[in-house]
């Protein structure tokens, strides 16, 4: 096994040479500058250190974890036309650098890439992983739609939220580890059980995100701290503190999500200040807690040696605790 | 073998089983919309005759006549949102009706049922119809990136022009051909034939439709004629006209291809004529008979009957001579 740092640096050597700019150059062209953007690779890492556990050889699921990452920058491409997001990580997004169109077409071809990179292996190998992506996906297009349609409901539930961000964030997760599990020929038994770690991981670490907005520390967390406040989302924090709330409360804070204030600052505050009070911070922390053991509940059916299992868990906590 | 009517029925029964509208509806409704607006189904149609030519049975093929015909709604969808187009078949285009957003994520969900429905076939079919489709997908994206770079580019070449409407159109015919072939089981070199049979007859017809659009006749030509000289559409008339005509003439040609005219009925009328006296429609001809001709030599090295043989020459006239 490697350090995760480690297993960075091999994908992204494999992704470097995998990423040239053929013609048509204004196809190609913005793929090969998403991809380089950098992130933390933590998709294709899960996929190598899967790999890794059960076969001994992460060089296996290079293919499988670079098809991931490509796929997960496809969406960030679309996602990003859908939000009208000038900015990822720091850098112009491919819509803002060229056009709409552009990253209409190079989103296309990159699910298109995805796909070919099974082509590396043998069938019953390319079959697995192409069926399991193609579910993946779907489900990931099913998660942004949800989300969308969030955007204009005022009745959205606990259970409806948390299947949105299970389709558009935590089956990839789990999907990632799978395809490593399916490259090194795991069990059918584990990789079922793989794939449930890294879903349950992701729905914890997606509603971690959801309470580091609003309540991380600003030196650690990487994005503005009371953004989703700012921007009206619907949060497990938000839809939590709704239905804690009493009846005034709840009104109040339906009216501070429909109104634009100049007074940010006093909003973020407030809002805050009701996660609290209504109990919904504590919720969304029990909950977050839910889904970390749930994960490693899951760890106790792996054929795996204790050891592994203590890596897989340290990973887990490492992704988990990173407000510390 | 059935007639073109029956296979269209046959097609047209299975599409209207598999088109239902799941959770979340905002997603699969316009999915529903854009595969039920009708259409020849040309493409499935050709890959059930082909199951049919190599094995007696169309109805192999019904689910990868299906992935065709949705990935051509799904390259549909996308491109009509980068052209503005407001009209598809004579209704609304999915951005139209919904929006942009819409657009692009039920696209995004057609590509990968595209994907999913190779599922209904065993492996080795599985993965020679997924490998054949994503490098089919992967040249449409690059044939449409080559069409929108020709729109600001006034050096185009002929060689330039045959491989973009080779990529952007043809090589689907030819893919559709060619997956018939795959579930019918029929050798490497019939599989190669088939294909290169539909790609020919896609340039042909491909070419034939930029020679209709100056010169078919309103009352059988599906779209407004003389809509490419109106649009300044670097057709390959246009660039035959140019490589044929004096300087002077080709300065003419440039100048009404660049400016914006109110008299649009005298515009066409002059570009049609530098068409004719340059000696570009009759080029255009010649190269619809040639494309046409190479389709049906290519014929000659299948392994099927004479009977057979015929029957893809009657389609392919039938296609060709749309215009009496």
């Amino acid at each position: 096994m490697l350090t995760i740092e480690k297993y960075q640096q091999e994908f992204v050597a494999f992704l470097e040479a995998y990423s040239t700019v053929k013609e048509p150059k204004n196809l190609y062209e913005p793929i090969h500058y998403i991809l380089n953007l950098g992130g933390k690779r933590l998709r294709p890492v899960l996929t190598l250190m899967t790999a890794d556990i059960f076969s001994g050889s992460y060089n296996l699921a290079l293919n499988a974890a670079l098809s991931v990452e490509v796929f997960h920058n496809f969406s960030l491409v679309h996602d990003d036309i859908m939000d009208d997001a000038p900015l990822r990580r720091g850098h112009q997004t491919v819509h803002e650098k060229w056009n709409i169109n552009t990253g209409i077409l190079s989103g296309d071809a990159m699910l298109i890439m995805a796909y070919q990179l099974f082509e590396n292996y043998e069938q019953t190998t390319f079959q697995a992983l192409a069926k399991l992506f193609s579910k993946t996906a779907l489900e990931v297009c099913e998660g942004q739609q949800y989300d969308v349609d969030f955007e204009t409901r005022n009745n959205v539930t606990i259970a409806e939220y948390l299947k949105m961000i299970e389709y558009k964030t935590a089956v990839l997760v789990g999907a990632a580890m799978q395809m490593g599990a399916i490259v090194a020929n795991a069990s059918q038994q584990d990789q079922q059980a793989i794939y449930a770690f890294g879903r349950d991981l992701g729905i914890a670490f997606q509603l971690q995100d959801d309470y580091l907005d609003a309540f991380g520390d600003p030196k650690t967390f990487g994005k503005q701290v009371g953004g989703d406040i700012i921007e009206n989302k619907k949060s497990y924090l938000y839809l939590k503190a709704l239905e804690f709330s009493s009846e005034d409360d709840a009104l109040k804070l339906t009216k501070l999500f429909s109104d634009k204030t100049n007074n940010i600052e006093a909003k973020v505050e407030t809002v805050k200040q009701i996660f609290i009070t209504s109990g919904s911070a504590e919720a969304t922390k029990e909950a977050i807690k839910k889904y970390t053991d749930s994960a490693f509940a899951v760890l106790e059916n792996l054929n795996i040696s204790e050891a592994k299992k203590d890596l897989l868990k340290a990973f887990g906590n490492s992704l988990m605790n990173r407000t510390v």
